[in-house]
């Protein structure tokens, strides 16, 4: 299979908000007022959190399915810690982002205990955004100046 | 500074669809019909995208006013390139996640391209987002088997 492509595109509509525009969808991204926002939606960290969970889902029912079992709900519940210390240039000593993400999945299921260790190993090795978070991704940024018109 | 700490919760509202909460905000993540979903919001990593950009707005109007220069606006696009082979048990040649992503900033403001290129320097090193995909994240997984109900 070729590659596919994602594409977001986005602008600020504050120094914290920033609306992001996916294919036919508009996703709003804000902070909390402690971080500098105006909290009309979850904030950088929080989607990350919800695209693991969402990745985690899509490929569980896709792996539930080849292994001959049935998913009637998966749950599931993730947290991650981050010391802002670096975000607000108080300190370098501890990383930017994540130190750390939990998860929790709670399948509602009739498999059986070993059936569903078999189904969280290859569920975690097929995901998508768990292999960007666990392993390291190349991001290239690059910047065009727009002259501010008078 | 202690942590902070960001939480999701929420369940599989189908095989491609996930409802997630986080403080007082509902995150709807799908997948597109030929990824197998029902295409209502955006997919799980097109999420990791918009969060990577929200973050970089947020962090690059943080630095912009340490550095003294104002943003009247910062446009940002960013792209990256996915192999599905994994993701659907095709193949293990290539990883499940994004091989790359490329990211434009497009700041309108009357900064000089010296400024700019301290400030792009700056808020790459303070990003969580960008730190999380860049470099590896430890994410544990555990599972909690709940008993279908007859």
């Amino acid at each position: 299979m070729s590659d596919l492509v994602f594409s977001v595109q986005g602008e600020s509509a504050s120094a914290a908000k920033f609306v992001a525009k996916t294919r036919n969808f508009t996703l709003v991204v804000d902070e909390p007022e402690n971080l500098g926002g105006t909290d009309e939606n979850a904030n950088p960290v929080e989607y990350i959190l919800a695209g693991l969970a969402g990745c985690l889902n899509v490929v569980g029912h896709l792996v539930a399915k080849e292994l001959g079992f049935s998913l009637k709900k998966l749950t599931i519940e993730v947290t991650g810690n981050i010391n802002a210390d670096r975000l607000f240039g108080i300190s370098t000593d501890e990383r930017a982002g994540f130190k750390k993400i939990d998860l929790k999945l709670i399948p509602e299921t009739d498999a059986s205990i070993e059936v569903l260790a078999q189904w969280l190993r290859i569920v975690q090795d097929r995901c998508p955004v768990k292999d960007n978070l666990l392993n390291s991704t190349p991001v290239n940024v690059s910047v065009e100046k727009q002259y501010a018109v008078q």
